[in-house]
């Protein structure tokens, strides 16, 4: 079994504004400590395979600074797409690459921009359901063990009896419930958080994206006939033009059969807005979590982030504050989603040089 | 009767850090509209005097930028101290630069920092009070009638018997009072705000200087004797250098006799923080006052400045927000006398840049 990883960086990331731009979203700035986030996911799977196995799927503006945030994976490991077009086609086009190496190889699918500690409980889960993916040709996905009734997460309903090592087959995905159907999914204890990861064999996967995108893997056949000749360009912009904008969960997993999840004991989070990364950053003993050059009395529970222009803040609770070169953001912790809002404003204003 | 201004400027002004820093204190900045305080409160006296009986005493960091604002006051006219010793030496100093072109000349004193609306009400109440100070030989001050128990003003209590005019004799002065002494205040009927403005004749003021402080009365005619020489800004020099720093107030004013207040009607305002500023702002139907390139939703009661650079504000309620080329301050309305406290942090750790 050869293995493959996946990684997924296409994402713009408009809640973590103004730390976060179109060129230099969420993936690729440093939230926590001295990586970027694309750095820590690449890391994370130190040892599990080499660097030529490591593959990034990402866009034009970003595709310059992941090649400068990750020296170590090959220039033609990095692969831009023409248009975002969501999760299906993305892995469609890593899967037809991937393919000329080894139609046979496992690749694991995983996001660019999560948190994830606890690295060899990780890894281990990782090999464990690629080898059930190699062996049982199953689409394997890793559910996280909810610790609380999370609505900003996707679920993943499991059957009970446990196939092998965790993983089990799975009976539904349900998207971001409401908060009481949240509490009923954790007490119920057949529920996990779907993190994102998939895990699979390129000929399987390219088999159902037959079978259920069959608009996708037309396309993608185009693109695979174009490889290593001079037309790929234009037959990859030609064809992803084309191409509907769809995700692999709702395209291919919600509907196929041979769906799996492993249970996972590792700690995850999808750190989606400035309020999780105030969850997750360790905190002083007023609750503040305080980085760069600021003076801070009466504050509690803030999330302060200054690092070039002092910052005094006096009597705030529960506030974000990011302080950047073009632009300032104070936001009550409580609506950190409606930061995407900022953004939408700025777009409507062609306020460009601030995002 | 010949009537001079002096007009007092040299306050740092730490309470409006970082939008004033001890070379542009809270005076020399546009706080309301286009003028700066001190335009607004030379603008206030126009035609009262001539601008060649006006005069500003200030400091060598602040003389400059003075300059550059009042360019229709004359250039001797507005006087450097060479270290700030409170009120009754900046006033000893005025005084005896005026009796040298009139020693019976009326002055007014005033704070160049203040904010009053009504300016036809200011200038009548001035003059009245000027005439009487010419012919009574007291000292008279300004009392605002109060209109809510404010614990950040002075007090004056005066006699109910009325001499002329709204002028009564003075009974008492009474320092910043906790609340339960203000409302009693307030309900007495017989208590005015003290509006830091005095009028008198410079060689009334003298006198009492003579009688109240003696060590200043010495020092002063030294300088006197100096005026018109070479040897005026080191015996300047040497003559505050060993003055004792008191207020006019505790020096003269609560030991004098002769002491009247004139009931004032003015709407007038010392605008002693940020707080102040925002209570006298015109607000917007969120009860915001908005300054700058701002984004704002969700957010109540609160003052945004932000001239130069782009700053979203979500969720925010009861905050002051001054963002600046070079610090920015987030501040609950209710610490806004807190700020000082940034500055003796700035202080204690040598960030001259920012202070």
């Amino acid at each position: 079994m050869e293995l493959f990883i996946v990684i997924m960086a296409g994402g713009v990331g408009s809640r973590f504004w103004p730390r976060s731009k179109e060129r230099k979203p969420k993936q690729l700035i440093r939230i926590f400590g001295e990586n970027t986030m694309i750095q820590d996911t690449v890391k994370r799977l130190n040892g599990l395979v080499e660097n030529k196995n490591i593959y990034v799927i990402t866009n034009r503006l970003q595709k310059l600074r992941i090649k400068e945030q990750l020296p170590d994976i090959p220039e033609e490991n990095i692969i831009d797409e023409p248009f975002g077009k969501n999760t299906a086609a993305c892995i469609g086009l890593a899967s037809i690459i991937i393919k000329q190496k080894n139609p046979e190889a496992v690749t694991i699918v995983l996001p660019s921009d999560h948190l994830i500690k606890n690295e060899e409980e990780f890894q281990k889960c990782l090999l464990n359901s690629a080898k059930f993916a190699y062996e049982s040709r199953g689409l394997v996905t890793i559910g996280i063990k909810p610790t609380r009734p999370e609505t900003g997460y996707g679920y993943i309903q499991f059957d009970e009896k446990e196939i092998e090592n965790n993983i089990h087959k799975v009976l539904t995905f349900a998207e971001k419930p409401n908060l009481s159907t949240a509490i009923r999914f954790i007490e119920s204890g057949d529920f996990l958080w779907n993190s994102g990861i998939f895990i699979w064999r390129v000929d399987v996967i390219l088999d159902e994206l037959k079978k259920y995108l069959p608009e996708h893997y037309e396309g993608l056949l185009k693109i695979e006939s174009a490889i290593n000749t001079n037309d790929f360009e234009s037959q990859l912009t030609q064809v992803y033009g084309q191409l509907r904008s769809i995700s692999i969960d709702y395209g291919v997993m919600e509907k196929a059969d041979n769906v799996y999840v492993t249970k996972a004991d590792f700690y995850w989070n999808d750190v989606g807005s400035w309020e999780a990364v105030y969850e997750v950053s360790e905190k002083n003993e007023d609750g503040n979590v305080i980085i760069g050059d600021v003076y801070s009395e009466k504050t509690y529970n803030s999330y302060i982030f200054s690092p070039r222009k002092f910052t005094a803040v006096i009597g705030a609770e529960n506030l974000i504050i990011i302080n950047t070169n073009d632009a300032l953001l104070i936001c009550n912790r409580n609506y950190a989603q409606d930061v995407r809002q900022v953004v939408d404003y700025l777009k409507m204003n062609n306020r460009t040089d601030l995002i």
